[in-house]
């Protein structure tokens, strides 16, 4: 990230690494749902299923580092790993606040989890209520703001929308060089200042920098029906991650449960111009994955399927 | 287990299978604390920390077996993963009823989690409150009888005892045949009958048949302090798991926690003269456990030391 500051080659860190992308029924091929998006090395968690605490271990990712838990709903496979997480966390000695993001009906629920199995933390929990059922930003930070996403499940479920803001132009170092301006110069020229040489002739500051990065997102669509009211909000997305736990052929059965076949994962994101879909939350039913992601492929070729392990660069 | 109602060569199926051999903090060496005991096909589990579900599928025993879980305190390494598995017997479709035995503070608690996240269920969750300061009987059926061990934790605490009742003696075949016996007689020989020939002689049932082997025993001692005053209740048990949490060398610590050393287990079962000591529960900072097995074979040497998947026949 220093590199970044002075030559403006790098793009700064945004990261999503799956941790577990099987659906309710626990099977030794793949974990429940859980994701961490690394940006700029502060981390955030995207529910988190049993076991999820040894598979961030797994990881590498940092346990310190992870400052909010995103919970989307509160079925188990999305959640049942949390109180787990939190005890570990203060075994370890944790002091910093962690943040729980969750529908309110959580709040009761992991209150009296705490009094029971917690009291020994020396940290704070803090929990915010989320309202499922609209759209609207609920964390923001100097790199990103993070959205709600309403969800169509049998209880109330929300996604999160991920926007990484636009980020400080790029010095040129050949013109940084070419007229010789200090170092300590660069962060006002970054924030948009001119540079007046010394016979006093001012060199803009469009010369001196380049415009940085489109800023990317990240959208985690898991659990829920196919929702084509979803597109304005996920229009032009960098990633879209979305449930595919059925392929087509049991639409049906993806209709009673209020879940997605990977046919319409793919239409979505086709339908909102994202840059790339990920599918995951598999039914316990496929023992290979291939055919789900060669459904989505068929509508949407920039699919790629979710699997424990990967880290997928945004 | 025909074989054995027929010739009297086998004994009857009494296996302790270790699920989870770990302590509180989670490491990717072991899994928190669990183990299932399978008399007769019949299951009962003994703790059940995060991840037991998936360690019980890896042990391919059948979930659909387990009638009884016996939970020693609440602390998370110890329960956290009930819920999980309680619901996904829901999602198989079990219809059986589940007991849970547990400290009483823990009936609330799962009350709450059941109507929270468990609504779903067809089947029963039983909850039955174990008082954790006595010695006494909590469970019975024709092949064992149960029961609570008082032990010494930071919050209440106890261990189970699995006392195998006598068993019908084994018929001697050689005597069936040579008194031409009909195999609809053996059920009334192996209960006791004697036999009358068609001359009037009385065939004593202790010439008919050879006395069975001796009940056998296993007592479950995790977590606690050492506890000598344990050793009535412990006399002669065949297996005797007791938590060996650290090496002698950190005794302090081990006071300090309410937890044992591998010495003190060894100790306890030297004095209680048990056939076998196995011990389990090692701290995360041991990250081999050959120290704390030879430091107990210095005092008990028929000592074994627990893994995931071992499964141990008494």
């Amino acid at each position: 990230m220093k590199s970044e500051v002075v030559c403006g080659f790098f793009m700064e860190k945004f990261e999503v690494h799956i941790l577990g992308c099987g659906s309710a029924m626990p099977t030794l091929r793949h974990h429940p749902s859980s994701q961490v998006v690394n940006i700029r090395e502060k981390l955030s968690m995207i529910d988190c299923g049993e076991g999820t605490q040894l598979q961030m271990r797994r990881s590498k990712l940092k346990f310190i580092n992870l400052r909010n838990v995103f919970i989307s709903h509160l079925h188990g496979d999305h959640c049942f790993g949390l109180l787990g997480m939190i005890s570990t966390f203060g075994m370890l000695g944790r002091t910093a606040d962690l943040h729980i993001y969750a529908p309110s009906e959580f709040g009761p629920i992991l209150n009296q989890q705490l009094n029971a199995f917690c009291s020994f933390l020396e940290y704070k929990v803090v929990f915010h209520p989320v309202d499922t059922e609209t759209f609207q930003a609920i964390y923001n930070d100097r790199s990103v703001t993070i959205y709600s996403l309403p969800l169509k499940h049998r209880i109330p479920c929300c996604g999160f929308l991920f926007k990484e803001k636009h980020t400080l132009p790029h010095i040129r170092r050949d013109m940084i060089d070419y007229y010789e301006i200090p170092l300590s110069q660069i962060g006002n020229i970054k924030n948009g200042a001119d540079w007046t040489l010394s016979d006093g002739t001012v060199i803009p500051n469009s010369r001196l920098t380049r415009p940085s990065y489109v800023p990317r997102s990240y959208a985690y669509c898991s659990d829920t029906a196919y929702k084509p009211d979803l597109q304005p909000y996920l229009e032009g997305t960098t990633l879209l991650y979305h449930e595919a736990t059925f392929l087509e052929d049991r639409k049906e059965r993806a209709t009673a449960t209020a879940h997605s076949t990977a046919r319409q994962a793919a239409t979505l994101a086709r339908d909102s111009h994202v840059e790339r879909l990920l599918i995951g939350h598999y039914s316990a039913q496929y023992l290979d994955e291939a055919p789900l992601l060669e459904e989505a492929r068929e509508v949407f070729p920039n699919t790629i399927a979710a699997n424990e392990g990967m880290v997928i660069s945004l």
